[in-house]
C-alpha cells in the first residue's frame, strides 16, 4: 500500500474524491497515526453511488447464478493477490497479531467462496409451486408460484473488530452480492486502509468478470454523516451493520422513521452468558479455568461472542473456581485494543459498572504492558444483586467478565429468565447434571441465538446451521443470521406469480426446472 | 347471540369485565346500533392477559404438533357449531350479504385446518444439521444444528373488512397458535359481536382440548388505547395487523420505539395496479370490462386487493375501454359500506383526490340506494399527471379507481417504476404482446408481492405459494406473507444448538428424527 497516497472513494468502478476532509488511521502499538490520507465521500458522491447502484440493480439481479458466483470467486482471488501488503496494513491499523490477520483473511475468502457456491446453486430462491386445479368447486384454483427476489441496493457498515470477515468484503457484502443486491460499503474509519485495499480488489473483480460497474461502491467515512445519509436515502433498501448497540440502534431508528422503512440487520452488543454446573467443576475445573480465561482474552475481548457473565451456584467448588479464574486472568499479559477510542470506551464502561453496588474484584490489572493496552477485569456479584440491577447486563466491550454467584438453582433460573437477548448462551455441565435441569435449556434458548454445550462461545463457525443473531439487543432482527449460508436470506423477499405462461416465469419457477432447483410442489385438496 | 347481554373480555379461559365503558356495534343497512353492550378491557385486564400468556408460553410451545393440531381443529369445529347465529351477527355488524359471510366462514375454517396440518407436520421447524468434523484442520468442527422456535405472545388486531378470515380466529391467530405462540386478540370495534362469538369458540376449544388457559385472550376495544398498550407492552413479542396505512404505521412506530423493538406484520394500504395491453382489448374488451368492474365493486371495494389504478396506452381501443368501464360501473346499483365511519372515510378520501388537477370523471354516482351506501367512482388521468403527483397513489378504500392513460410505453414504464409498493400487480395482455414487453414484468415484480397474468387481483388463494404482502406501504415487512402456509414463518426465529448431546436436543434436531421431518443435513469441506 502506497502510504503517501491520497485515498479516494470507489464509485462506479473508479476511484474518485471531491471532498476536502482528509483523515488517517492509527497504529495502536506504535501509538501514532499511520501515514496516508483518506478523503471522506461528499453527500453528492453518496447520492451518485446510489444512483449507479439502483440503475445497475436490474441488470445485476438478472445475471445467472453462475455469473455472480464467478464474480465472488474473483473477489476472493483479488483479495488473495493483495498478499502480505494487506496483512501488514491490517496489523498496522488494528495492532492485532499477524496470525489473526491471516486467519481472518482465510475465513473471509472461505465466506466469499461459500456464497459463490450459494449463488451458483440458486437454492436461496426457494421456488414453491401450487399447480392449478381448473375443475375445483366452487371456484377453480389458479396456478400460483412463489420465488425469492433481491431487495435492491444494500448499505454495509464495516465492524471495528473484524476488518476483513465482517467488513468490506465480509459476510454482509458477500451474501448480498450472491443474491443480486448491489452493495455500498461505508468504510470503518479505524481501518480505512484495509478497507480501501479490499474495495480495490472488489473493483478489480467487477472489471475482470464484466459486472455492471454500479453494483459496488466504497465510501470513506470519518464520522456519522455518511451513515446517516445512507440510512435515510430512499434508494437504500436494506442495511447490514456490525458494531455497538448505540450505533446499531441509531441506524435502526433512522430506518424505522423513513417514509418507507427498511430492514436493518444490526448485530450489536451481547454479554453471552455462561452457566457453570457444580458437577462440571468436580471433574474439569482446571480445564475450564484455562478455556474460559482464553475465551475472555481472545482478541483482547473484542469479540461479539466474548463471555461477559458467568453464572454458578454458591459453594466450595464455585468459590475456588472464581478465585482460580481471577488468578488465571491476573497472570496473563495485558493486550492492546484496536484503537485508542476502544481503549477509552472500555475504561469508561468498566468504571460505569464499578459504580454499582455489589461487585467484588477477582482480577483488575492496573499496570499495562503497552500504550493502548487495557487491564483485563473479572468481578464477582451475588445473584440477587444481578437480578435487581439491569445495569450489570450492559456489555463492556473488551476483556471484562462478571462471575454471578447464585445461592441456589431457583435464583439461577430467575437470573437466566431476566437476561436481555444475547448472541450465545453456554452451558458447562456434565450430560447427566444437565439432564436433571432441562428447563434451563428452555429458558436459555428463548434468550439467545445459539445455545452451546461445553464449548466456549468465541469462534463462530461459518456453516448452514449457524445462527449468529439473537433477541434484542444482540441484534435488531433475531429472525435472521449474520453468519453462515442463511445470511443471504436477509436480502430477499418472496414474490408470487399467478396464472403466468411458462416462458414468462422466472427460470426458478418454470416446470422444466432448467436450474435443477429443489422446487416445493403442492397440490391442494379440492 | 343473546342481544341483551353485557359482553366482557376473554382472559385465561373466562369471560371477565371490570371496566365501565360500554359500546355497541352498528347495522349499516338498518342504519341503527345493534343491541348488546361490549365492555372495553381495562389496562389491568390487558396486563393480566399478558401475564397469563407469558406464563403459559413455555408449556404451550412444548406441546407436540399433534396436540396443537387437535386444538386448531377444535377451534374450527366450535366455530362451525356457532351455526347461523354467527352468520346473522356477522351480517348485522357489516351489512355484507349472507353468501359472503358463509364464504368467509368457509375460508376461515379452511385456514384453521390448514394450520392444524402445519402444526402436525412440524415442517416449519426447518431443522438444519451440520455434522461435527472432529479431525478438521486447523480446528475441529463442532456439531451445530438449527431449528425454528416460537417468538412468544403475539398481539393480533382484527381487520374491519374481514370479520372472520383476517380477525379473531383468522390467519394471524391460526398461524401463531400453530407454532406455539399465545395470542391476544384486540377485537375490532365494528364487529365486536362476531369477534366475541369466535373468541368464545376458541375458549371452548382451549377447555375441550386441555390447552393451558393463558394462551388465548380476547379484549374488547373501542378506540386506540388498548392497541397502544399492547404494542408497547414488554411481554408482547410480535404484532399481526390488517387495516389502514395510518393504523399500521402507528403500531409500527410504537413497536420500533420500544426499548426492545418487536416485529410488526401490518398488511395495509394497496392500490393494486393493473396494466392493460392494447392487444388484450382487441380480443377481450367486453369480458375485461365485466371482470374489472366486478372486481372494483366486490365487497363495495373494501378489499385490500381491490384494483385502484388501471394503466393503458392512449388510442382508440383504450378510449373506448375507459368509456365502457365508466358506463359499466354507472349501471350498477350502489352498495353499503361496512360501517358509517368507512362511508365517511371513503367520501373524504375521494374528495381529497378530486382536489388534485388532471382528473376527468368516467363514473360518479351521486345518488345512492341506501343509508350507508357510497357511489362507485371511476376517474381518468394522464400518465404525466400521475407521474408528477404521488397523491394519486393514495388508496381510497372502497369502490374507486383511476384509469391512467399513458401516451406510450415509455411513459407507462416510468409510471410503473415510480409506483409505491402494492400487494398485487396485474398484467392484462396476450402472451405474445407481453413477451415483447418482459421488462414490464421485471419492473412490476419489484413493486409488488404478487404479479398476476390475466386474472383480477381480488381473491387471495390460501396456499403454500401465496405471497400476501409487498413493499411498503402494502405491508411493513415485505419479507413475510399474511396469507398461506408460510404465514407462520412470521412468528418464529432460528436458534442453533452447538455440541449438544442427542437426548437434550429438540426432537426436530435429533438424528433419530422421530418427527419424520425433512432435515437439511450438511457436511462441510475439510
Amino acid at each position: 500500500m502506497n502510504q503517501n497516497k491520497i485515498f479516494g472513494n470507489w464509485i462506479n468502478g473508479k476511484e474518485v474524491h471531491s471532498g476536502s476532509l482528509p483523515f488517517s488511521t492509527y497504529n495502536p502499538i506504535l501509538d501514532q497515526p499511520n501515514s496516508g490520507d483518506f478523503i471522506e465521500a461528499t453527500a453528492d458522491e453518496v447520492s451518485q453511488a446510489l444512483e449507479y447502484a439502483s440503475k445497475d440493480f436490474y441488470e445485476f439481479s438478472r445475471l445467472s447464478g453462475d455469473r455472480r458466483g464467478e464474480f465472488l470467486d474473483a473477489i476472493a482471488y483479488e483479495i488473495e493477490a493483495l498478499g502480505d501488503d494487506l496483512i501488514q496494513t491490517y496489523c498496522n491499523e488494528t495492532g492485532l497479531p499477524e496470525g489473526r490477520a491471516r486467519g481472518e483473511r482465510g475465513r473471509t475468502l472461505g465466506q466469499l467462496k461459500l456464497f459463490a457456491d450459494e449463488a451458483r446453486s440458486g437454492s436461496w430462491q426457494m421456488p414453491s409451486i401450487d399447480l392449478a386445479i381448473p375443475d375445483r368447486s366452487p371456484l377453480p384454483k389458479a396456478d400460483i408460484r412463489k420465488v425469492m427476489l433481491p431487495l435492491g441496493p444494500v448499505a454495509v457498515f464495516g465492524a471495528s473488530n473484524f476488518p476483513l470477515a465482517y467488513s468490506t468484503a465480509g459476510g454482509d457484502t458477500a451474501s448480498a452480492l450472491a443474491v443480486g443486491c448491489p452493495v455500498i460499503v461505508k468504510s470503518h474509519p479505524m481501518h480505512a486502509g484495509t478497507s480501501f485495499m479490499v474495495a480495490s480488489a472488489i473493483v478489480n473483480a467487477v472489471h475482470r468478470t464484466k459486472m455492471p460497474k454500479g453494483i459496488f461502491a466504497h465510501l470513506n467515512s470519518r464520522d456519522h454523516r455518511i451513515g446517516q445519509q445512507l440510512a435515510t436515502h430512499p434508494m437504500v433498501k436494506a442495511i447490514g451493520f456490525t458494531g455497538s448497540e448505540k450505533g446499531g440502534r441509531a441506524l435502526f431508528d433512522l430506518a424505522a422513521q423513513r417514509k418507507e422503512p427498511i430492514p436493518v440487520f444490526a448485530e450489536m452488543g451481547s454479554v453471552n452468558p455462561v452457566v457453570v454446573f457444580p458437577e462440571k467443576l468436580e471433574h474439569e475445573n482446571d480445564q475450564l479455568v484455562q478455556e474460559l480465561s482464553d475465551s475472555i482474552m481472545l482478541g483482547t475481548g473484542q469479540f461479539c461472542t466474548s463471555p461477559g457473565l458467568i453464572f454458578g451456584i454458591e459453594g466450595a467448588l464455585w468459590k475456588s473456581f472464581c478465585a482460580q479464574m481471577g488468578s488465571s486472568l491476573s497472570q496473563r499479559a495485558t493486550q492492546s485494543m484496536i484503537h485508542p477510542n476502544l481503549k477509552y470506551a472500555f475504561n469508561q464502561m468498566k468504571s460505569e459498572q464499578l459504580k454499582h453496588a455489589g461487585l467484588k474484584t477477582l482480577c483488575s490489572m492496573s499496570e499495562v504492558n503497552g500504550p493502548n493496552h487495557v487491564g483485563q477485569s473479572l468481578l464477582q456479584l451475588k445473584g440477587v444483586d444481578f437480578i435487581n440491577n439491569p445495569h450489570f447486563q450492559h456489555e463492556v466491550f473488551g476483556p471484562f467478565a462478571i462471575m454471578v454467584s447464585c445461592k441456589d438453582w431457583e435464583e439461577l433460573d430467575l437470573a437466566i429468565s431476566c437476561l436481555k437477548g444475547s448472541l450465545t448462551g453456554t452451558i458447562m455441565a456434565t450430560q447427566e447434571s444437565l439432564s436433571s435441569h432441562v428447563s434451563l435449556i428452555e429458558k436459555l434458548q428463548h434468550r439467545v441465538g445459539r445455545v452451546i454445550f461445553n464449548q466456549v462461545p468465541t469462534g463462530v463457525e461459518v456453516c448452514a446451521s449457524m445462527q449468529h443473531g439473537g433477541p434484542y439487543p444482540a441484534s435488531t432482527d433475531s429472525r435472521f443470521t449474520a453468519v453462515g449460508n442463511d445470511a443471504l436470506l436477509r436480502w430477499v423477499r418472496p414474490v408470487s406469480f399467478q396464472n403466468f405462461p411458462q416462458t414468462l416465469l422466472p427460470k426458478a419457477l418454470q416446470t422444466k426446472n432448467s436450474l435443477g432447483l429443489d422446487q416445493r410442489i403442492k397440490s391442494i385438496k379440492k
